[in-house]
């Protein structure tokens, strides 16, 4: 059980004046009501007598809790602590506190916990959850609650979002591969569910076609997650149905590390039997073997333009605060080769 | 700016009674004081007006906030996440949020963190960053804080921690090596004021004294922080002041990394050069070039350990709620090999 706390009346009663007094003492706006001999006694009691004001009180007055949530998909997916520790930089420097959870990439585990944040009456969303079509990021806009989407982003153009230009992304990767000789290259797509995995596939599929080259159904396979397990399952799918693939695409790094797995157990060595491309940068893929070559996404800069967004939103909600959409970068490390004659 | 909330007040005139009366509707113990037609009535309005129950009002009355804070010394280990998962996931059961923060290292930042969660009156901490003499844990002790220490503890036994044997881990380490037949064997020192460097280090003196050998101060290097860049600049140590080491012990995975790099900057492959052994089995070591050699810790098991036993203090102040120490696994991977002839 949590202890009493001291409040303001222990504090008065100790000193022998009215609560007030002692309030006035506290706020900077009215310490000058307050003699200093008394402004002293009173501060030396709350002093020994360990007395914090009641936040719960305070922000029954405000409507403010200072305090932000921010949604991950999954936290165990090395992408999301940098942005993460950004958006604690630039939240932080303002005063509020982030309230971080890690929705498992389960959107009933994302319900209840949005719905436990909102009864703690959170000031502001940064979401870096959102499904292309998202009940749960509208019924947040429908009450009125400050959001930022950060990474992937919603169907249409009503909410913030912090977003990577990945059709351009993924350009890249196809293009460095082409330039390296290769033609059939598959593409391990995420759920597409998500703008990000949705995205990254239209990419591949523009991409191909700028080049003359039109995938077949074969080259491409869907996952259901971002696990290294579903990169693995697609990458055997691909050289099964079509074993002359030089190439693959990966919508995420996890998605590529299965690649390595299946490649492994198939004894087909990355690069000189298939090269691997894939996407977010994410940390520890240069120490992979082989190093990785990916699209790099500025994970920092996300964050932290995500958080000041939403204090700009949070500071006024007729605030019409700009979406925007970064640039990726080409990687280029030891998982791509030329194509093998 | 934040909306005006629907209050029970506004229920109450929307429906025409009295806000007790809506109030007496909305509690489970009390709502048969009022009748079924009126209770109907008050919960369309409820469910019509979006009413959600104050939780500052409601704090206020229980002098709780079902909030858990959770101090992470740096997220962007990988160590961390799925530690921090199992406590998310226990403590969601019993109803409670954890309120996450990463405090990088810096006893400052955690200073202010931690001030920042009292003030929101948390009903409890996990701690993964204390030092082996901590003020803060103290503080947060003598304020009568339910208070848990996760993986690092503090010097005395007056605060319940879920920790490992770290000594016995590097034993099992140091006795791989020797079976290897290493002899010349350092240790990359993680910093001394977290008991779990402060472990391995004792723990890796003991081991060679055991095995009849009595490590020259040559031999072992304290780095500043477990980052990659301390473990390179330990090993560069090490291998200019003995170029005879064949085995390094690192006190973490990351420190580990850290040797790869200095390795590999010197050419020396590992392991037919310089065998080397991690600490954690953190995510993605099985990966590394070369998959990683290291001492398992039952990340998932500590964090719901941890969140266990907080839930058990926060019912109940005087509970005795013991420590535990798990214990750690030796993970043979590809970075260890026979010493060189």
């Amino acid at each position: 059980m949590a202890k009493p706390r001291t409040t303001l009346r222990d504090v008065a009663r100790r000193v022998g004046v009215h609560p007030s007094t002692v309030s006035r003492v506290l706020s900077p706006v009215t310490r000058d009501m307050v003699s200093a001999q008394l402004t002293e006694k009173v501060q030396q009691a709350v002093d020994e007598m360990g007395y914090r004001a009641n936040p719960f009180a305070y922000s029954l007055k405000t409507n403010r809790s200072f305090t932000v949530g921010v949604l991950i998909p999954d936290l165990t997916n090395p992408l999301f602590p940098p942005i993460i520790r950004a958006i604690d930089h630039t939240l932080g420097k303002a005063g509020y506190t982030a309230m971080l959870a890690d929705v498992n990439e389960n959107p009933v585990t994302e319900q209840t916990i949005l719905d436990r944040m909102k009864a703690r009456q959170i000031d502001g969303l940064i979401l870096a959850t959102s499904h292309r079509h998202d009940e749960r990021v509208r019924e947040c806009l429908e009450e009125g609650i400050s959001t930022v989407l950060i990474n992937r982003t919603i169907e249409d153009e009503s909410v913030c979002s912090i977003t990577v230009d990945d059709i351009n992304g993924v350009r890249l990767a196809i293009d460095h591969l082409v330039s390296l000789g290769h033609k059939k290259i598959g593409h391990i797509a995420g759920p597409q569910y998500t703008s990000t995995a949705y995205a990254r596939y239209h990419g591949y599929m523009e991409a191909m076609r700028a080049h003359g080259m039109d995938p077949t159904p074969d080259l491409v396979v869907f996952c259901d997650d971002f696990s290294e397990e579903e990169g693995n399952r697609a990458t055997r799918t691909i050289l099964g149905a079509d074993p002359g693939v030089t190439a693959l695409v990966a919508a995420t790094d996890l998605l590529a590390l299965g690649c390595y797995d299946a490649l492994d157990e198939r004894g087909i060595l990355c690069p000189r039997g298939v090269s691997v491309v894939g996407y977010n940068d994410m940390p520890f893929v240069d120490k992979f073997r082989p190093p990785l070559t990916t699209i790099r996404i500025p994970l920092g800069k996300m964050g932290s333009m995500a958080a000041d967004a939403l204090l700009e939103l949070m500071g006024d909600e007729n605030a019409h605060v700009k979406s925007v959409v970064l640039a990726p970068e080409l990687i280029i490390r030891g998982s791509t080769a030329p194509v093998r004659k």
